[in-house]
Protein backbone atom coordinates (compact mmCIF):
# COMPACT_ATOMS: atom_id res chain seq x y z
CA UNK A 1 0.00 0.00 0.00
CA UNK A 2 1.44 3.31 -1.25
CA UNK A 3 0.34 6.74 -0.13
CA UNK A 4 1.00 9.16 -2.82
CA UNK A 5 -0.85 12.37 -0.60
CA UNK A 6 -2.06 13.70 2.34
CA UNK A 7 -4.13 16.25 3.82
CA UNK A 8 -6.19 17.52 6.65
CA UNK A 9 -9.40 19.66 6.75
CA UNK A 10 -12.10 19.82 9.41
CA UNK A 11 -10.37 17.70 11.76
CA UNK A 12 -10.42 14.83 8.90
CA UNK A 13 -7.14 13.50 7.32
CA UNK A 14 -7.52 12.30 3.66
CA UNK A 15 -4.89 10.13 2.53
CA UNK A 16 -4.99 8.40 -1.07
CA UNK A 17 -3.26 5.23 -2.00
CA UNK A 18 -2.40 2.59 -4.45
CA UNK A 19 -2.70 -0.83 -3.89
CA UNK A 20 -1.71 -2.94 -6.61
CA UNK A 21 -3.60 -1.87 -9.31
CA UNK A 22 -6.28 -0.07 -7.18
CA UNK A 23 -7.08 3.27 -5.99
CA UNK A 24 -7.85 4.26 -3.22
CA UNK A 25 -8.64 6.75 -0.30
CA UNK A 26 -8.95 6.85 3.11
CA UNK A 27 -10.48 8.98 5.51
CA UNK A 28 -9.53 9.28 9.15
CA UNK A 29 -9.86 11.80 12.47
CA UNK A 30 -7.23 13.93 12.12
CA UNK A 31 -4.23 13.08 14.51
CA UNK A 32 -5.98 9.65 14.94
CA UNK A 33 -4.22 7.10 17.22
CA UNK A 34 -5.16 3.17 17.47
CA UNK A 35 -7.69 0.59 16.57
CA UNK A 36 -11.09 2.15 15.23
CA UNK A 37 -14.25 0.59 13.53
CA UNK A 38 -13.29 0.69 9.41
CA UNK A 39 -16.52 1.50 6.84
CA UNK A 40 -15.63 0.39 3.71
CA UNK A 41 -17.61 2.19 1.19
CA UNK A 42 -18.94 1.81 -2.28
CA UNK A 43 -19.72 4.47 -4.94
CA UNK A 44 -22.39 3.64 -7.17
CA UNK A 45 -22.36 3.01 -11.37
CA UNK A 46 -20.27 5.33 -13.30
CA UNK A 47 -18.99 7.08 -9.97
CA UNK A 48 -15.96 6.68 -8.31
CA UNK A 49 -13.83 6.61 -4.78
CA UNK A 50 -14.20 10.36 -4.15
CA UNK A 51 -17.41 11.07 -6.00
CA UNK A 52 -19.04 13.64 -3.82
CA UNK A 53 -21.86 11.72 -1.99
CA UNK A 54 -19.11 9.15 -1.27
CA UNK A 55 -16.79 11.84 0.47
CA UNK A 56 -19.27 14.00 2.22
CA UNK A 57 -20.64 10.69 3.93
CA UNK A 58 -17.46 9.67 4.51
CA UNK A 59 -16.21 13.06 6.58
CA UNK A 60 -19.11 13.23 8.66
CA UNK A 61 -18.69 9.58 9.41
CA UNK A 62 -15.08 10.35 10.51
CA UNK A 63 -15.77 13.60 12.17
CA UNK A 64 -18.96 12.27 14.10
CA UNK A 65 -18.34 8.47 14.34
CA UNK A 66 -14.85 8.51 14.73
CA UNK A 67 -14.32 5.48 12.05
CA UNK A 68 -12.02 5.16 9.53
CA UNK A 69 -13.00 4.91 6.07
CA UNK A 70 -11.74 3.97 3.14
CA UNK A 71 -13.26 3.77 -0.59
CA UNK A 72 -12.03 2.44 -3.27
CA UNK A 73 -12.67 2.99 -7.34
CA UNK A 74 -14.14 -0.11 -8.33
CA UNK A 75 -13.38 -1.53 -11.81
CA UNK A 76 -13.10 0.01 -14.55
CA UNK A 77 -14.30 3.06 -12.91
CA UNK A 78 -12.66 6.32 -11.57
CA UNK A 79 -8.87 6.68 -12.82
CA UNK A 80 -8.97 2.93 -14.26
CA UNK A 81 -8.59 1.41 -17.14
CA UNK A 82 -11.80 0.81 -19.06
CA UNK A 83 -11.28 -2.71 -19.92
CA UNK A 84 -13.35 -3.99 -23.81
CA UNK A 85 -16.43 -5.74 -21.82
CA UNK A 86 -17.10 -3.39 -19.98
CA UNK A 87 -17.11 -0.87 -22.92
CA UNK A 88 -19.67 -2.60 -24.57
CA UNK A 89 -22.14 -2.87 -21.46
CA UNK A 90 -21.37 1.04 -21.08
CA UNK A 91 -22.40 1.58 -24.79
CA UNK A 92 -25.48 -0.76 -24.55
CA UNK A 93 -26.61 1.08 -21.56
CA UNK A 94 -26.30 4.49 -23.20
CA UNK A 95 -28.17 3.10 -26.63
CA UNK A 96 -30.71 2.02 -24.17
CA UNK A 97 -31.07 5.23 -22.35
CA UNK A 98 -30.86 7.15 -25.62
CA UNK A 99 -33.42 5.28 -27.33
CA UNK A 100 -35.68 6.00 -23.92
CA UNK A 101 -35.79 2.13 -22.51
CA UNK A 102 -34.87 1.51 -18.91
CA UNK A 103 -31.25 0.22 -18.93
CA UNK A 104 -32.37 -1.77 -15.63
CA UNK A 105 -31.98 -5.39 -17.71
CA UNK A 106 -28.21 -4.71 -18.06
CA UNK A 107 -27.20 -4.48 -14.25
CA UNK A 108 -27.13 -7.71 -13.18
CA UNK A 109 -24.35 -8.39 -16.15
CA UNK A 110 -22.27 -5.07 -15.62
CA UNK A 111 -22.47 -6.34 -11.64
CA UNK A 112 -21.55 -9.82 -12.62
CA UNK A 113 -18.65 -8.98 -14.62
CA UNK A 114 -17.15 -6.35 -12.05
CA UNK A 115 -18.02 -8.36 -8.63
CA UNK A 116 -15.38 -11.14 -8.22
CA UNK A 117 -12.63 -8.82 -9.38
CA UNK A 118 -14.37 -6.00 -7.01
CA UNK A 119 -14.33 -8.46 -3.44
CA UNK A 120 -10.81 -9.62 -4.02
CA UNK A 121 -9.97 -5.99 -3.61
CA UNK A 122 -11.87 -4.94 -1.73
CA UNK A 123 -10.58 -7.91 0.75
CA UNK A 124 -7.03 -6.94 -0.11
CA UNK A 125 -7.41 -3.20 0.74
CA UNK A 126 -9.44 -4.38 4.21
CA UNK A 127 -6.22 -6.13 5.30
CA UNK A 128 -3.77 -3.59 4.16
CA UNK A 129 -5.45 -0.18 6.35
CA UNK A 130 -6.10 -2.97 9.17
CA UNK A 131 -2.13 -2.73 9.21
CA UNK A 132 -1.99 0.89 10.10
CA UNK A 133 -1.62 2.22 13.59
CA UNK A 134 -4.21 4.45 12.93
CA UNK A 135 -6.29 2.29 12.04
CA UNK A 136 -5.91 -1.47 13.29
CA UNK A 137 -8.16 -4.41 13.32
CA UNK A 138 -11.25 -3.41 14.68
CA UNK A 139 -14.67 -4.02 13.04
CA UNK A 140 -15.63 -3.47 10.01
CA UNK A 141 -18.57 -2.41 8.01
CA UNK A 142 -19.77 -2.06 4.84
CA UNK A 143 -21.86 0.84 2.63
CA UNK A 144 -22.93 0.55 -0.81
CA UNK A 145 -25.99 1.42 -2.40
CA UNK A 146 -27.01 0.76 -6.17
CA UNK A 147 -23.67 -0.70 -8.00
CA UNK A 148 -22.46 -0.36 -4.25
CA UNK A 149 -24.86 -2.99 -3.31
CA UNK A 150 -24.48 -5.36 -6.42
CA UNK A 151 -20.54 -5.17 -5.46
CA UNK A 152 -21.04 -5.56 -1.83
CA UNK A 153 -23.53 -8.15 -1.28
CA UNK A 154 -20.71 -10.99 -2.13
CA UNK A 155 -18.39 -8.96 -0.61
CA UNK A 156 -20.33 -9.34 2.52
CA UNK A 157 -21.70 -13.16 2.05
CA UNK A 158 -17.75 -13.67 1.38
CA UNK A 159 -15.75 -11.94 4.16
CA UNK A 160 -16.08 -12.54 7.59
CA UNK A 161 -14.47 -9.49 9.60
CA UNK A 162 -17.39 -7.38 8.05
CA UNK A 163 -19.87 -7.36 10.62
CA UNK A 164 -22.48 -4.77 10.00
CA UNK A 165 -23.58 -3.33 6.03
CA UNK A 166 -25.98 -0.92 4.80
CA UNK A 167 -27.19 -2.30 1.69
CA UNK A 168 -29.73 -1.44 -1.13
CA UNK A 169 -31.49 0.39 -4.21
CA UNK A 170 -30.99 -2.99 -6.07
CA UNK A 171 -32.89 -5.88 -6.65
CA UNK A 172 -32.14 -8.93 -9.07
CA UNK A 173 -33.52 -12.11 -8.59
CA UNK A 174 -29.40 -13.74 -9.70
CA UNK A 175 -28.70 -11.79 -6.18
CA UNK A 176 -30.45 -13.85 -4.01
CA UNK A 177 -28.95 -16.96 -3.29
CA UNK A 178 -25.64 -14.39 -2.13
CA UNK A 179 -27.96 -12.48 0.03
CA UNK A 180 -29.27 -15.52 1.62
CA UNK A 181 -25.75 -16.02 2.86
CA UNK A 182 -25.77 -12.49 4.80
CA UNK A 183 -26.26 -13.16 8.35
CA UNK A 184 -25.17 -9.75 9.76
CA UNK A 185 -27.16 -6.58 10.79
CA UNK A 186 -28.37 -5.35 7.62
CA UNK A 187 -29.70 -1.92 6.96
CA UNK A 188 -31.59 -1.72 3.43
CA UNK A 189 -32.47 1.13 1.70
CA UNK A 190 -35.51 1.15 -0.58
CA UNK A 191 -36.81 4.34 -2.33
CA UNK A 192 -40.65 3.30 -3.25
CA UNK A 193 -40.86 5.63 -6.69
CA UNK A 194 -37.40 3.59 -8.22
CA UNK A 195 -37.43 3.66 -11.92
CA UNK A 196 -34.54 1.98 -12.28
CA UNK A 197 -35.82 -0.74 -9.78
CA UNK A 198 -38.87 -2.69 -9.40
CA UNK A 199 -40.34 -1.57 -5.83
CA UNK A 200 -40.81 -5.98 -6.01
CA UNK A 201 -37.63 -7.01 -6.56
CA UNK A 202 -36.01 -4.50 -4.17
CA UNK A 203 -38.61 -5.75 -1.12
CA UNK A 204 -37.30 -9.34 -2.66
CA UNK A 205 -33.45 -8.84 -2.27
CA UNK A 206 -34.14 -7.28 1.46
CA UNK A 207 -36.47 -10.80 2.07
CA UNK A 208 -33.76 -12.70 0.80
CA UNK A 209 -30.91 -11.30 3.42
CA UNK A 210 -30.55 -14.00 6.15
CA UNK A 211 -29.89 -11.39 8.66
CA UNK A 212 -32.14 -12.03 11.69
CA UNK A 213 -31.00 -8.17 12.66
CA UNK A 214 -32.27 -6.54 9.33
CA UNK A 215 -34.23 -3.30 8.79
CA UNK A 216 -35.80 -1.97 5.67
CA UNK A 217 -35.86 1.73 5.60
CA UNK A 218 -38.31 2.99 2.52
CA UNK A 219 -38.59 6.20 1.29
CA UNK A 220 -40.71 8.18 -1.43
CA UNK A 221 -38.66 9.06 -4.26
CA UNK A 222 -37.16 8.19 -7.26
CA UNK A 223 -33.36 5.64 -7.25
CA UNK A 224 -31.13 8.80 -6.61
CA UNK A 225 -33.25 10.96 -4.09
CA UNK A 226 -32.61 8.89 -0.91
CA UNK A 227 -33.55 11.72 1.80
CA UNK A 228 -30.49 13.35 3.72
CA UNK A 229 -31.75 11.73 7.38
CA UNK A 230 -30.41 8.42 6.17
CA UNK A 231 -27.27 9.33 6.46
CA UNK A 232 -27.83 9.75 10.34
CA UNK A 233 -29.52 6.98 10.41
CA UNK A 234 -26.55 4.56 8.96
CA UNK A 235 -24.20 6.53 11.16
CA UNK A 236 -25.85 5.13 14.17
CA UNK A 237 -26.55 1.84 12.51
CA UNK A 238 -23.08 1.68 12.60
CA UNK A 239 -22.16 3.05 15.98
CA UNK A 240 -25.10 0.89 17.53
CA UNK A 241 -23.54 -2.56 15.68
CA UNK A 242 -19.26 -1.30 15.58
CA UNK A 243 -19.00 1.40 18.33
CA UNK A 244 -17.63 0.93 21.76
CA UNK A 245 -21.21 -0.52 23.15
CA UNK A 246 -21.39 -2.51 20.50
CA UNK A 247 -22.23 -7.01 21.31
CA UNK A 248 -19.76 -9.29 20.90
CA UNK A 249 -19.84 -11.16 17.51
CA UNK A 250 -21.54 -14.58 17.96
CA UNK B 1 -60.64 18.05 32.55
CA UNK B 2 -60.65 16.58 36.14
CA UNK B 3 -57.35 15.31 37.87
CA UNK B 4 -57.34 12.61 39.81
CA UNK B 5 -53.82 12.31 41.17
CA UNK B 6 -50.77 13.46 40.54
CA UNK B 7 -47.31 11.98 41.32
CA UNK B 8 -43.33 11.98 40.13
CA UNK B 9 -40.31 10.24 39.87
CA UNK B 10 -37.50 10.27 37.33
CA UNK B 11 -38.12 13.72 36.49
CA UNK B 12 -41.40 13.08 34.92
CA UNK B 13 -44.80 14.05 36.36
CA UNK B 14 -47.85 11.76 35.51
CA UNK B 15 -51.40 12.95 35.85
CA UNK B 16 -54.39 11.20 35.81
CA UNK B 17 -57.58 13.18 33.94
CA UNK B 18 -61.20 12.63 33.43
CA UNK B 19 -62.54 14.44 30.89
CA UNK B 20 -66.27 14.00 30.07
CA UNK B 21 -65.92 9.93 30.31
CA UNK B 22 -62.88 9.80 29.02
CA UNK B 23 -60.31 8.41 31.32
CA UNK B 24 -56.78 9.57 30.34
CA UNK B 25 -52.72 10.64 31.65
CA UNK B 26 -50.65 13.22 30.92
CA UNK B 27 -46.75 12.54 31.39
CA UNK B 28 -45.06 16.02 31.34
CA UNK B 29 -41.56 17.17 32.35
CA UNK B 30 -41.37 17.56 35.94
CA UNK B 31 -41.27 21.86 37.03
CA UNK B 32 -42.38 22.37 33.35
CA UNK B 33 -43.20 25.55 32.62
CA UNK B 34 -44.22 26.84 29.37
CA UNK B 35 -45.66 25.56 25.95
CA UNK B 36 -43.88 22.20 24.35
CA UNK B 37 -44.76 19.73 21.91
CA UNK B 38 -47.51 17.45 22.77
CA UNK B 39 -47.36 13.39 21.54
CA UNK B 40 -50.74 11.59 21.45
CA UNK B 41 -50.17 7.93 22.07
CA UNK B 42 -52.69 5.59 21.28
CA UNK B 43 -52.38 2.02 22.78
CA UNK B 44 -53.36 -1.67 20.98
CA UNK B 45 -56.31 -3.83 20.71
CA UNK B 46 -56.92 -4.61 24.16
CA UNK B 47 -54.74 -2.42 26.04
CA UNK B 48 -55.17 0.48 27.97
CA UNK B 49 -53.77 3.94 28.63
CA UNK B 50 -50.84 2.98 31.02
CA UNK B 51 -50.00 -0.75 29.06
CA UNK B 52 -46.41 -0.85 30.11
CA UNK B 53 -44.85 -0.38 26.42
CA UNK B 54 -46.91 2.74 26.65
CA UNK B 55 -45.75 4.19 29.81
CA UNK B 56 -42.32 3.39 28.84
CA UNK B 57 -42.55 4.89 25.87
CA UNK B 58 -43.81 8.06 27.16
CA UNK B 59 -41.48 8.52 29.73
CA UNK B 60 -38.51 8.35 27.60
CA UNK B 61 -40.61 10.61 25.12
CA UNK B 62 -40.74 13.13 28.02
CA UNK B 63 -37.32 12.39 29.89
CA UNK B 64 -35.67 11.99 26.51
CA UNK B 65 -37.49 14.60 24.29
CA UNK B 66 -39.25 17.26 26.62
CA UNK B 67 -41.93 16.23 25.15
CA UNK B 68 -45.79 16.14 26.74
CA UNK B 69 -47.73 13.08 26.13
CA UNK B 70 -51.23 12.42 26.64
CA UNK B 71 -52.84 8.44 26.26
CA UNK B 72 -56.38 7.77 26.93
CA UNK B 73 -58.16 4.49 27.23
CA UNK B 74 -59.82 3.87 23.62
CA UNK B 75 -63.65 3.07 23.51
CA UNK B 76 -64.24 -0.65 25.24
CA UNK B 77 -61.02 -0.25 26.72
CA UNK B 78 -59.03 -0.26 29.85
CA UNK B 79 -61.29 1.24 32.94
CA UNK B 80 -64.18 2.01 30.26
CA UNK B 81 -67.36 -0.16 30.18
CA UNK B 82 -68.02 -2.21 27.28
CA UNK B 83 -70.39 -2.40 25.29
CA UNK B 84 -72.77 -4.74 23.74
CA UNK B 85 -71.25 -4.53 20.23
CA UNK B 86 -67.82 -4.57 21.56
CA UNK B 87 -68.36 -7.47 23.48
CA UNK B 88 -70.15 -9.40 20.96
CA UNK B 89 -67.38 -8.80 18.44
CA UNK B 90 -64.49 -10.25 21.30
CA UNK B 91 -66.56 -13.01 21.82
CA UNK B 92 -66.03 -13.65 17.94
CA UNK B 93 -62.62 -12.54 18.12
CA UNK B 94 -61.66 -15.39 21.13
CA UNK B 95 -63.95 -17.80 19.48
CA UNK B 96 -61.27 -17.53 15.92
CA UNK B 97 -58.13 -17.53 18.32
CA UNK B 98 -59.20 -20.74 20.54
CA UNK B 99 -60.53 -22.51 16.61
CA UNK B 100 -57.00 -22.03 15.50
CA UNK B 101 -57.75 -19.01 13.17
CA UNK B 102 -56.63 -16.06 12.11
CA UNK B 103 -58.99 -13.26 13.81
CA UNK B 104 -57.59 -10.35 11.41
CA UNK B 105 -60.88 -10.13 9.24
CA UNK B 106 -62.76 -9.01 12.18
CA UNK B 107 -59.75 -5.89 12.71
CA UNK B 108 -61.67 -3.68 10.46
CA UNK B 109 -65.18 -4.21 12.11
CA UNK B 110 -63.72 -3.42 15.37
CA UNK B 111 -61.59 -0.81 13.91
CA UNK B 112 -64.49 1.02 12.31
CA UNK B 113 -66.97 0.47 15.59
CA UNK B 114 -64.32 2.70 17.60
CA UNK B 115 -62.80 5.12 15.15
CA UNK B 116 -65.76 7.99 15.39
CA UNK B 117 -65.81 8.07 18.88
CA UNK B 118 -62.19 8.02 19.44
CA UNK B 119 -61.73 10.46 16.82
CA UNK B 120 -64.23 13.24 18.69
CA UNK B 121 -62.69 11.96 21.92
CA UNK B 122 -59.08 12.88 20.93
CA UNK B 123 -59.84 15.95 19.69
CA UNK B 124 -61.74 17.07 22.88
CA UNK B 125 -58.28 15.99 24.74
CA UNK B 126 -56.17 17.65 22.73
CA UNK B 127 -58.27 20.89 23.07
CA UNK B 128 -58.08 20.31 27.34
CA UNK B 129 -54.12 19.71 27.79
CA UNK B 130 -53.75 22.75 25.40
CA UNK B 131 -54.78 24.85 27.69
CA UNK B 132 -52.50 23.63 30.29
CA UNK B 133 -49.80 26.22 31.61
CA UNK B 134 -47.30 23.68 31.12
CA UNK B 135 -48.64 22.15 27.81
CA UNK B 136 -49.71 24.94 25.67
CA UNK B 137 -50.56 25.11 22.14
CA UNK B 138 -47.22 23.76 21.12
CA UNK B 139 -46.92 21.35 17.54
CA UNK B 140 -48.54 17.90 18.15
CA UNK B 141 -47.59 14.63 17.10
CA UNK B 142 -49.61 11.21 17.07
CA UNK B 143 -47.85 7.60 17.39
CA UNK B 144 -50.02 4.72 17.76
CA UNK B 145 -49.75 0.75 15.85
CA UNK B 146 -51.94 -1.66 15.30
CA UNK B 147 -55.44 -0.39 16.73
CA UNK B 148 -53.62 2.78 17.77
CA UNK B 149 -52.81 2.81 14.17
CA UNK B 150 -56.45 2.32 13.21
CA UNK B 151 -57.80 4.52 15.24
CA UNK B 152 -54.69 7.09 14.48
CA UNK B 153 -55.19 7.09 10.60
CA UNK B 154 -58.95 8.56 10.59
CA UNK B 155 -57.79 10.57 13.35
CA UNK B 156 -54.55 12.40 11.65
CA UNK B 157 -56.39 12.65 8.28
CA UNK B 158 -59.23 14.57 10.44
CA UNK B 159 -57.12 16.37 12.76
CA UNK B 160 -54.90 19.94 11.34
CA UNK B 161 -53.29 20.13 14.63
CA UNK B 162 -51.68 16.52 14.04
CA UNK B 163 -48.50 17.87 12.33
CA UNK B 164 -46.61 14.01 12.11
CA UNK B 165 -47.13 10.95 13.08
CA UNK B 166 -45.69 7.09 13.60
CA UNK B 167 -48.38 4.57 12.66
CA UNK B 168 -47.92 1.03 11.52
CA UNK B 169 -48.56 -2.83 11.80
CA UNK B 170 -51.74 -2.40 10.08
CA UNK B 171 -52.87 -3.05 6.52
CA UNK B 172 -56.65 -3.03 5.57
CA UNK B 173 -57.91 -1.29 2.38
CA UNK B 174 -60.83 0.09 3.90
CA UNK B 175 -58.46 2.37 5.58
CA UNK B 176 -56.82 3.52 2.03
CA UNK B 177 -59.17 6.10 1.40
CA UNK B 178 -59.16 7.79 4.84
CA UNK B 179 -54.96 7.12 4.71
CA UNK B 180 -54.86 9.31 1.13
CA UNK B 181 -56.21 12.22 2.99
CA UNK B 182 -53.04 12.32 5.60
CA UNK B 183 -50.08 14.57 4.00
CA UNK B 184 -47.96 15.31 7.53
CA UNK B 185 -44.88 13.43 7.44
CA UNK B 186 -45.73 9.83 8.94
CA UNK B 187 -42.98 6.93 10.20
CA UNK B 188 -44.73 3.98 9.61
CA UNK B 189 -43.67 0.68 10.93
CA UNK B 190 -44.18 -2.84 9.44
CA UNK B 191 -43.32 -6.72 10.88
CA UNK B 192 -41.90 -8.66 7.96
CA UNK B 193 -43.37 -11.83 9.70
CA UNK B 194 -46.63 -10.40 10.87
CA UNK B 195 -49.05 -13.32 11.22
CA UNK B 196 -51.89 -10.92 11.81
CA UNK B 197 -51.49 -8.11 9.06
CA UNK B 198 -50.46 -9.57 5.85
CA UNK B 199 -47.24 -8.65 4.22
CA UNK B 200 -49.06 -6.63 1.07
CA UNK B 201 -51.42 -5.07 2.76
CA UNK B 202 -49.25 -3.51 5.55
CA UNK B 203 -47.71 -1.92 2.31
CA UNK B 204 -49.83 -0.71 0.49
CA UNK B 205 -51.57 1.45 3.39
CA UNK B 206 -48.04 2.55 3.66
CA UNK B 207 -48.55 3.11 -0.51
CA UNK B 208 -51.52 4.99 -0.03
CA UNK B 209 -50.48 8.14 2.28
CA UNK B 210 -50.75 10.89 0.57
CA UNK B 211 -47.70 12.13 2.70
CA UNK B 212 -44.46 13.44 0.39
CA UNK B 213 -42.28 13.01 3.57
CA UNK B 214 -43.11 9.07 4.67
CA UNK B 215 -40.70 6.34 5.35
CA UNK B 216 -41.52 2.81 5.69
CA UNK B 217 -39.56 0.85 8.77
CA UNK B 218 -39.57 -2.77 8.26
CA UNK B 219 -37.98 -5.27 10.50
CA UNK B 220 -38.24 -9.06 11.32
CA UNK B 221 -40.83 -10.84 13.46
CA UNK B 222 -44.11 -10.98 14.33
CA UNK B 223 -46.91 -8.41 15.10
CA UNK B 224 -45.40 -7.93 18.63
CA UNK B 225 -41.70 -7.68 17.89
CA UNK B 226 -41.11 -4.57 16.94
CA UNK B 227 -36.99 -4.03 18.12
CA UNK B 228 -36.49 -1.52 20.47
CA UNK B 229 -34.42 0.95 18.40
CA UNK B 230 -37.51 1.57 16.92
CA UNK B 231 -38.70 3.68 20.24
CA UNK B 232 -35.52 5.70 19.62
CA UNK B 233 -36.03 6.42 16.12
CA UNK B 234 -39.58 7.75 17.07
CA UNK B 235 -37.98 9.91 19.45
CA UNK B 236 -35.71 11.28 16.96
CA UNK B 237 -38.87 11.45 14.03
CA UNK B 238 -41.06 13.67 16.64
CA UNK B 239 -37.75 15.71 17.58
CA UNK B 240 -37.24 16.15 13.98
CA UNK B 241 -40.96 17.42 13.06
CA UNK B 242 -42.24 18.89 16.29
CA UNK B 243 -38.76 20.26 17.97
CA UNK B 244 -37.75 23.68 18.36
CA UNK B 245 -35.83 23.55 15.46
CA UNK B 246 -38.15 22.17 13.01
CA UNK B 247 -40.11 23.67 9.82
CA UNK B 248 -42.81 25.71 10.15
CA UNK B 249 -46.05 23.88 8.17
CA UNK B 250 -46.81 24.93 4.85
Amino acid sequence: MRFTSQTSSDGVTEQLFILGETPGVLWTPQDALGTRPVILMGHGGGQHKKAPGVEARARRFVAEGGFAVVAIDAPHHGERPKGEAFNRLAAENRALIAAGENPAALVPAMHELLAGQAVAEWQAVLTAVQQLDHVGAGPVGYWGLSMGCGLGVPLVAAEPRVRAAVLGLLGWSGLAGTAARITVPVEFLLQWDDRLVPRDQGLALFDALASPDKTLHANPGDHGEVPAFETDSSLRFFTRHLGQDAPAPV
